[in-house]
């Protein structure tokens, strides 16, 4: 049983990642699981788009567009990640937050709100399909993700 | 440098939940980071649902179909995550993921779709908000999930 417990954060999330499993996470350990899910799926869709105004790949509005609606649908998602308890992490499963994301929760919600509002409106922008739009308003997004980043998350 | 790829699992995860960062991942690599992060959503939200069938939790309708919702999002993002040479994992991001998902594509794609196909029905059920009928559909979508991890995933 120990042993289990040292099998290190990677097994642990992937005993995680799916269903319940015989070591239980805390509810804290979950949550810290589940809001890196969270980014990691925001992160996936968004790098491409990034590449595509970057211009390191074509630009496809196809799949722009569809990354940025899925973006604007996990945005919402990121809060309820961030429960009371869960500032600190563990060995299994540690955290970049910093504490002042639970410190100064107003900040932090405003930051949050401000990261959504921006992802909905480039899914709009994208589905609109004019480039330039769409180029501008993923930089405006990008600038959110880096505020709440800036302030609340370990480099 | 080298340290720091040594950092472990987590923090490598870590590193890549958000954006990208010095000691950049493979292309397996973020696949695998992605494909746990759509399962550790998808868990999260079915988890309080399965609760809510068993008894072990108040049943509460629009949790249920707002968890139900979010889970048909995400199942269909799930199947990119599998791209060719993300089966093996690495020491930094481990998978549970069997060969026989690369090796036996048709069977696999057959479960992924089963899944997505349940989840759907299961978010439509749902927003009809008939108890029995959401119960009935969650066991359904559970055993889709199932029978996918059975053939699929390491135990």
């Amino acid at each position: 049983m120990k042993k289990h417990l040292f099998a290190g954060a990677a097994s642990a999330a992937l005993l995680l990642a799916g269903q319940a499993q015989a070591a239980d996470p805390t509810p804290a350990e979950r949550a810290i699981n589940y809001r890196q899910g969270v980014m990691a799926v925001i992160g996936w869709n968004f790098g491409p788009m990034g590449a595509m105004v970057k211009g390191d790949r074509p630009f496809d509005k196809a799949v722009f567009a569809r990354n940025a609606e899925r973006v604007a649908l996990m945005a919402p998602m990121a809060l309820e990640g961030f429960p009371a308890g869960s500032d600190t992490g563990t060995d299994k499963f540690p955290t970049r937050a910093k504490a002042d994301a639970w410190l100064d929760q107003d900040k932090f919600k405003e930051l949050m709100k401000k990261m959504e509002d921006e992802t909905a409106r480039l899914a709009r922008v994208a589905k609109g399909g004019d480039e330039k739009a769409m180029k501008d308003q993923f930089g405006t997004t990008a600038k959110a993700c880096k505020a709440c980043h800036d302030d609340f998350r370990e480099k």
